[in-house]
């Protein structure tokens, strides 16, 4: 099919007047084939009803919370749908529900099981533009589910491949995916490409344009995927694409921050098996995400060091269980520390290339910026520095490769 | 089934603290058996979101705007749920397509066609609070639809029929049904009972305490309606009964008052067919609710007057149009008037009384207030007055009558 998905987030859907700015890029589209648009929540609606639930229980229920939080979206789409017909466009809004998006039964975050597309493409082959609520869906028992964080990035691409649509776009709030932050590196440049794999390293440290769920579910079926900007829709922005097509010379594709970082660490833990496995369940069970994790060993091997990071606002909480754990398993002491940030590179051929790595670390080095953990996969690295050497670190990283 | 339902309009679920203050009553009628809760949106949600729709579109697209308006129950449901969990009680918000409430695909004041119960039993056999959304249901085809006014009311109502409730009972923000507003009759008395056709009366002229269409519904099911207050829940309130068991010796019920009137009139229109239809029909086309109507004849009979009121706000939108037909069909000019009130008094014996009707007539001259027009049924006689006079009119009304 020559359908086309877009996506626009809460920031480009904020106010009406933003959601008349969306219909404006939505009807020109339309003029030219069929449209499915995604939109999230009106800008800060999920954390005003967040808000509400709170004062209604102090731990609201998970199903009553998924059937609170899907109003966002019907909002914001029901709107959309008002201005687009205002343009003498057709369309028609579509819950989770309508659109036949079953998931799991799993509340607040549940996955994509199935999308039923048969009232979506009845739509279609009317001529209307179809306006989807993103982040939701249904069971198989009619309960209403939320997808989670990234949640309105997967709904699109999930509609897009299960639609079969030649593309999807995804709008920001920024014109596409760059080689650093733009605020931090004035010298930073757009890619106009970039491969999945480089593209889920960005997202995951960091540079929040794009989910990687719908990264990975996008790649998992070939879709391409371009990011463009709400506000200056006339941009390219950057294409996602397979492995095949990108440039695989580039060593390093961008710099990124992620200055929302606490480090933690239980210090001279007996080295016997099951430890790691204690702390990070218990850590797990509290719903703490751990990011970064490092085992070093100490002096004779007879006891350990566990660093790993945190997000700043669960650092307490962390650090409360991790003093609890540190006394049952006889660990020397804990050690907490906000003052943290990853500065990461980014770069499909950084596997084959060893000299960047160690280039990062000795400019780093020279500019007396102080390494504090190392994290590394096939395709990005990671260092944690202090949070106060941050933005000096990125803009130093971006210089060195010439970005 | 020994099923209760309870209904909680706006004011009663305005906030998150009222909302918890529902659900203690909620928990009360849980304990004693099954609970079907039934509640309209928060407080002013339906403004807010009118007002959006507004901003988004001239004249937003009635099948948005109920995807839309819909949205505010599944919040406060959402909510009350959270806050009967909260306190121990199992609870599950159900939303209108949820319910198995289908419609007429009529958008922003569709009928109820049918309940499939199914889903709502399940819960109830599970021991769960169901806690319904008002207003709403879906189209056969699955769009959402709203009930129009008195929507929440009804849709209580309907609940309790199609489960086979014992009762059901709506609350409010007062105790019950009063012989005349206690806010300008400081005399006026609670009516522990009212037949559901005096009842009927009450709520066209005035009496916002319960919708007619709902008191329709409730006498067509013969099912028991009781008026109760959410902030006096153990005040016995008012029940509506059919008229077997009503006081029929009682002339007078009680009198009310509706002040959102205003007089248009046609004058001096050419005495020839389908003018009256001409009129009216361009009102109702153009959404404009007409209340009382009267036409009188001039002498000689070659031209009438037709004289009818309106909603204040719908006044200027009346006028424009009358102009326009007025000049059309030759008619000698219009009037406006917005300075008008209707009291009324109601009463299931008023038919065999005629002296009743001489009597309020005869009092309001002798207090020097001008009748401006008069309409009766055969449990109602009212009188627009000047508002000025309107609160002098009840009280003196109530006196008379011994209320």
């Amino acid at each position: 099919m020559n359908l086309i998905v877009q996506k626009f987030g809460g920031t480009s859907v904020k106010s009406v007047a933003r959601i008349k700015n969306v219909a404006g890029i939505i009807a020109r589209a339309a003029a030219a084939g069929p449209v499915v648009a995604v939109a999230s929540a009106m800008g800060d609606t999920t954390d005003y009803l967040l808000k509400l639930a709170q004062q209604a229980s102090a731990s609201p229920d998970r199903r009553e919370l998924d059937a609170l939080l899907a109003t966002g979206e019907q909002i914001s789409i029901a709107l959309l749908s008002m201005a687009l017909r205002e343009r003498g466009v057709q369309a028609v809004s579509m819950s989770g529900p309508q659109l036949g998006i079953t998931t799991e039964n799993v509340h607040t975050a549940a996955r994509i099981v199935e999308i039923k597309t048969d009232a979506i493409r009845r739509h279609l082959e009317c001529g209307r533009v179809v306006v989807a609520a993103g982040f939701q869906g249904t069971t198989a028992e009619g309960d209403i589910t939320t997808l989670g964080r990234g949640g309105s990035d997967t709904t699109a691409v999930a509609l897009a491949a299960a639609l079969g649509a030649r593309t999807c776009d995804i709008y920001t709030d920024v014109s596409g995916v760059y080689t650093a932050d733009p605020n931090i590196v004035p010298t930073a440049k757009l890619l106009p490409e970039i491969s999945y794999d480089e593209m889920l390293e960005m997202a995951r440290v960091g540079a929040q344009v794009l989910h990687p769920r719908a990264v990975v579910l996008a790649r998992q079926y070939g879709l391409p995927l371009r990011v463009r900007n709400t506000f200056d829709p006339d941009h390219k922005g950057t294409v996602l694409k397979g492995v095949g097509q990108m440039e695989i010379y580039r060593p390093v594709s961008g710099v990124t921050l992620d200055r929302d970082q606490a480090r933690l660490a239980i210090l001279q833990v007996p080295d016997r098996p099951g430890i790691a496995g204690e702390v990070f369940g218990a850590l797990a069970n509290s719903h703490i995400s751990v990011d970064m994790i490092i085992q070093a060993f100490h002096e004779g091997g007879a006891v350990n060091d566990i660093t790993f990071t945190v997000k700043r606002n669960q650092l307490q909480a962390a650090r409360a269980l991790l003093e609890q754990i540190a006394s049952t398993v006889g660990a020397g002491g804990i050690l907490a520390d906000q003052d943290v940030a990853k500065v990461s590179i980014v770069g499909a051929g950084l596997m084959d290339q060893p000299e960047v790595a160690a280039t990062m670390f000795r400019e780093l080095g020279r500019a007396r910026i102080n390494i504090k953990m190392i994290s590394t996969s096939d395709i990005r690295i990671s260092c944690v520095v202090s949070d106060g050497d941050s933005e000096r670190a990125v803009q130093l990283v971006h210089d060195v490769f010439h970005l």
